[in-house]
Parts: structure tokens; C-alpha cells; sequence
């Protein structure tokens, strides 16, 4: 265990961590080695004192001159973020979303395996997903009991979304990606990160209404 | 047009609105007239005073003894939003998260209408979504020419997503909600909210991997 690793990161650099991975990544997919917190900063919309205040936290110093390594970054940011080993995933839900996330490209590639998935519809159960058919959700314990489950993604109907929780967590499931409309608590046992698909719609309007009004005055 | 609300506020705030405005309709629907910063700080994971700076820059004054009306505050959070208005909205990519946003049960009762569906691929054109018939993507800019578009969803595979986004910007759509892994960018004329689902789950991981040290510290 590194001692670099039990530095303190604030809440607002965690919640910019998963955008300057996804932008080094995508630096390093088109062949650039170096980057700088000017450059960053033209990326991602923050300003380079606060990109440079950012990765000092966890030790990802520029050199003077240089600026950073993308590749080292990136790698020193993945390793933060525990993109560094595999997830064994299971997706409950295999209407709409849950089968987005089962397509969705770069997860396989990122370590996320989706193992199996889960649906109470008999319409889904026996359905093909990505090499994987869909089982009864009936089976859920004793497929959790026979297999190691880092990460469930809980893509129900909000009204199945507490008492599949449950079941989850009494199976021993530890981390729970949450896309129903109900937030879900995270406890001592279990990591949870609710997803809400219309915070950024409402941020997006918010964007068109404050273009309009800028409209107005300038026009 | 009121002058309150030509008030600055900051990003931070900004991306802290759509929470709030999230959190305040779920105690409306459960019948709460009332609420304090210290309920909301609770809900939220914010402190006491952040909330309260943050209500203050939008006039959205507690009074002592009272706190906040939890109908009045999230009425003027979704004025602020622009969620006092309906957006008629296309999809563009008829695949599994262009009909996960159609099917979307909050979506339609906040005043986002979904008026056409749009994809490229013969096997889904003609299907049937939340009754509306998938049109080919051919006839995007004679539909657009004849109807009022508020808001794009672009939901196509990553490989059609600038394309696709040029067509929409030539047609004269203002808002897109891009949901492809292809970062797009705002302009003068077109406002733009890239959704990163990963950034979500590597929150999720990061979160996971902290638990495990607090574990090993603790254990």
C-alpha cells in the first residue's frame, strides 16, 4: 500500500477525476505525450490554476517546462479512480438501459465484464444480450452465491427499486450503480452511485435559457 | 422579463440546481410544505451553510424561524432551470438509449414532448416507440424544415455522432443532449450537454476503493 495513495482529495477535484481521465485518455488515443494545465484547461472548461490546484492533490506534478505526462497522468488518475483491475458486473433490468449498459463499448474495454443479467419480465428472460441470456430474477441469490459480484447495475422499474436493494445487499453485493429514478442509500456495506439521467437535461436548458437572454442583449 | 433573473450565479451553483430542484419535488410529492437548510444539507450531503449561500444567490431567502416553502423554492429553481415551458424534442437514434429516454416515465410530465424518433438502420425504421413510428434518418431535415424543434437527443453509435450533429446544427437546432461517447461542442448557436455515463461509474470505483481502505485502516 502506497502512501501516496491516502492523500486527501476533496469532493469537488473527486467529482472532476472521471473528466480529466476520460480527456487524457482520449489525448493519449490520438498520440499526444505531453499536455499542459493551459491546454487542460482549454479542454475542460476550468481555469489552469485550478487544473494545476487540482492535480497537485494527488501528487501529479508538472515539470516546469514540460508540463505533464499524458500517458503518466492518465495512469496515476485511472489508478485513483480503481480502473486498474477488473469488475465482475451484473446488470439487473434488461429493458432499455440495462441493455445500454450491456452494448456500451468501452466498458468491456475499461474492465467492467458484464457476467450476467437479470429481468422479472418473462418477455426478457432466455432474451440474447451481448453472448449473455438473460436470466429469471428469481435466480438472482444463488447466482451471487455461486459467483464473485463486484458491481451490480440496478436498472428496474423505480417501483422494484428498493426491494431488489435488498436482495442485493443481503446477497452481499458491495457496490450498486444505480439508474432507477429512486435515489438508494449508501451504508457501511455498500457504495452507491445514483445516476440522474435529467440533471443534465435540466442543466441543458438552463444553458438554452441563459443563451436566449444573452440573445436579447446583444441583439 | 425580470431583472432577478439576470442574477450571476456561479457554475458550482449551477450544477447543484438541477439536485435541488430534484430533491425539493420528491418532499413536494410527499406532501412537506416546509423545509430547513439543515433537512436539505441532510438529503444532499451538503453543510448547512453551502445551501444557504446557494439559495441566497438566486433570492431564495429562508426566513428565520420558518426556513424555506418547499413549493415556492422549487418553483423558482425550475424558472431558473427553464423547466416552465415545454420543449418539443427529437431523438436521433432509435437504438437501446434513445428508447430509454423515450420511455422515461418523468420526462413527458416535465414538459419534454418527444415528437419524432429518427434512425439510420432499416430494421428499426417503422418500429413503434411511445407511439411514435422510427422515421429514417434520411427525412431529418424535411421533418426539422416543417416543425418546431426544441432539444435534439443525438443517441447514435459514436462514428455518426459529428455528422449527425453537423446535419442537426444546419437544420437550426439550438439544444442538443448528445449521448454519444463523442464529445461535442457548444457554439454561439448551439448549446450542448455531453452525457458521460463512465464518469458516473468511476465515481462508483473510486468510492469502492476508498471503502476498502477505510476498511483496512479500520480492521
Amino acid at each position: 500500500m502506497n502512501d501516496r495513495k491516502r492523500l486527501p482529495v476533496s469532493d469537488a477535484v473527486v467529482r472532476r477525476l472521471p473528466a480529466y481521465y476520460r480527456h487524457l485518455r482520449e489525448m493519449e488515443a490520438v498520440g499526444e505525450h505531453r499536455t499542459s494545465s493551459r491546454e487542460l484547461s482549454e479542454r475542460m472548461g476550468l481555469t489552469a490554476s485550478q487544473i494545476r490546484q487540482d492535480l497537485n492533490c494527488f501528487g501529479g506534478f508538472g515539470q516546469q517546462g514540460y508540463g505533464y505526462h499524458v500517458n503518466e497522468l492518465k495512469n496515476r488518475i485511472g489508478e485513483i479512480l480503481g480502473l486498474t483491475q477488473t469488475y465482475h458486473t451484473i446488470i439487473i433490468g434488461a429493458g432499455n438501459i440495462g441493455r445500454a449498459v450491456a452494448n456500451y463499448p468501452s466498458f468491456r474495454r475499461e474492465g467492467f465484464e458484464i457476467r450476467a443479467l437479470f429481468d422479472e419480465s418473462p418477455a426478457l428472460i432466455g432474451v440474447n444480450v451481448q453472448g449473455l441470456t438473460v436470466q429469471s430474477a428469481d435466480k438472482l441469490e444463488a447466482w451471487i452465491a455461486d459467483h464473485q459480484v463486484d458491481i451490480a447495475v440496478l436498472a428496474v422499474p423505480g417501483e422494484s427499486a428498493r426491494a431488489m436493494f435488498a436482495r442485493l445487499i443481503r446477497g452481499g453485493v458491495n457496490a450498486v450503480w444505480n439508474f432507477t429514478p429512486v435515489d438508494l442509500d449508501a451504508s457501511p456495506e455498500v457504495v452507491v452511485q445514483n445516476v440522474h439521467m435529467s440533471d443534465s437535461l435540466y442543466t441543458l436548458t438552463f444553458r438554452m435559457k441563459e443563451n436566449e437572454l444573452g440573445g436579447m442583449v446583444g441583439g
